[in-house]
């Protein structure tokens, strides 16, 4: 069973895999490459046996599980940071504390193509990849333990995917991610003092001045955060206010679809195919807090989904890790100008 | 002029390069490699010339600034994060926080030799390398604009070093990292409640319980920290409470050259010579306080300074940079177990 632990010194929650402990080779460089592009693939169809029996594939059209002839499938990941059954087990030992490693770790295998990479897909394949993360929030949101759904992607090996097959992560925590915490902390109080969304205030803002957009239409605004951390950090943000994306509809998803292929691209384009990683940033999970009204309650109203996309392009990294002191070299306006004036173009 | 931004939604600053803003094709990673180990550089010895005018040097025997002769030499980085002339401005713009990027960027050569390696060091000279540490600070704590002076070392292209030649970086910051404010806000709170110092409490039952210790002397403890981020993260405090590195004296250094050096030597045997960061995390600088007494004045007593080392041995970290939410493969109480077996030994 992993463990969480939580540091009395940084306030952050942090997953030991104790079960399948890595010694002192296996983390030896020459060890470590990604898994070459072509040869076995267990995301490949026709591989369906080859990964944890399947949780969840679209389309609904009457084939067996872990059979061929899914367009999206979700798979438990074969090495899980966390487990999903147990008992959370919250304790202490003096100064530390524990709990078991209690979540869901599952991979969301985002098309049959090995090669079909996200700024590539079809704007309906998108869809159903995006209505795919909302099924499994819907799902997942159920469950009492859980206080958090993170939904991410890496991609390129700079950016952690060990398998090149396009797909997705999601993991569920007992705890919310401390990052996630401070951005619920400022939007709450953003909300008591003015009764409106901090988010909404900011992209107000950044309409207005313009030159930190990316892209924009009637649903989505595409921008580079005022104070990004790494060159082409880029937002998405659906412009009505909406707290959870799962509350998003299939056509919201359509214009999301559009909006994050466009980005993808665009900064495909610019940067020469770089790794990734994005993150949904999403409402916390509240069922499990019935004990304690109140807490994180109003969340419907100041809290506002986006998703973060960070091109891995700067290797000044560990420095960042030890201060969470960032430096950009390029300003996000200038980012912004450059995303903006990439030409864009798709067969579809 | 560099730029500081603070982000109203994460609550971070960021230092923004506006100068020598980078354009997408210097990101395209065939551009990105590390200056190779023969060749050119700048830091060795009769290169003088090619760095900025030198700040300080060891030994003092007499010789010409910008000359040979030195063991350790003190000068701006070439390219700084943040310049030293300037005022601060502090300002807003709606939502957002701006800041002038005033303070130090220094670049600490650690020897004239090209190939010697922190953890190949001689005592002696190691020791002489943190003396330099604390006579930078001592001299950067006398300037009012400046909260935080950080020392840090990248090692190997992967932490982020892009020359060769050993070198520690010092960035004097006019705000306080977000993680060591963390770190302070917790320290204080303990402080606050029990009237002791919580990294006292931490060592206390960290030597009594053992199993993550990685060595032990009457001057210093080296531990995986219970919650390790990383695998094989490794922190050393000194076991008498000291809140400031700056107070401390040439004998407390020697010991401190003793346990980095043997520290060092351990993570590169165990994992074959791995990059790591370190991080010198200390006391804040309170001189430019004095409009607010009280805050930050308890410090001497509820902080204690130490180093954090990070090997870089895992890739998963963008998905960690967005969240904040670490997945560590390895117990710190293995880690520890494989660094304590480890056999080191030095010519002197």
């Amino acid at each position: 069973m992993p463990e969480l632990r939580k540091s009395p010194i940084a306030n952050r929650w942090v997953i030991i895999a104790t079960d399948r402990a890595r010694r002192p080779s296996d983390f030896h460089l020459h060890q470590q490459q990604q898994q070459p592009s072509h040869g076995f693939c267990p995301f490949c169809e026709g591989n369906e046996e080859k990964t944890p029996p399947e949780i969840f594939a679209l389309p609904h059209n009457g084939r067996e599980p872990n059979t061929p002839g899914w367009q999206t499938r979700v798979v438990p990941n074969r090495f899980p940071a966390l487990a999903i059954e147990g008992d959370l087990n919250r304790r202490g030992d003096g100064l530390f504390d524990y709990m078991n490693g209690i979540g869901a770790h599952e991979v969301i295998i985002e098309t049959p193509q090995h090669e079909l990479e996200m700024g590539d897909m079809s704007i309906a394949h998108l869809q159903m990849v995006l209505s795919v993360y909302r099924a499994r929030i819907l799902d997942l949101v159920n469950d009492v333990r859980l206080r958090y759904i993170l939904v991410f992607k890496n991609f390129g090996l700079a950016a952690g995917a060990s398998l090149t097959h396009p797909h997705t992560q999601l993991i569920a925590t007992p705890v919310t991610p401390r990052v996630v915490k401070q951005e619920l902390i400022s939007a709450q109080s953003h909300f008591l003092d003015k009764e409106r969304c901090l988010f909404c205030d900011i992209l107000a803002q950044e309409i207005k001045d313009g030159e930190r957009i990316v892209s924009l239409d009637d649903h989505f605004v595409a921008l580079c955060p005022f104070a990004s951390r790494f060159p082409f950090e880029t937002w998405i943000f659906p412009r009505k206010h909406t707290a959870h994306f799962s509350q998003s509809s299939d056509e919201l998803l359509h214009h999301l679809a559009i909006a994050l292929r466009d980005t993808l691209k665009r900064i495909s384009i610019a940067l020469d195919h770089p790794p990734y990683n994005f993150v949904l940033h999403n409402s916390p999970n509240t069922k499990g807090n019935a004990r304690r009204p109140g807490y994180w309650q109003t969340l419907d109203l100041d809290y506002h989904w986006h998703i973060e996309i960070m091109p891995r392009v700067t290797k000044v990294a560990g420095f960042e890790w030890g201060t969470g002191f960032y430096i950009n070299p390029t300003p996000p306006e200038q980012a912004a100008k450059y995303l903006r004036d990439v030409e864009v173009s798709w067969p579809d």
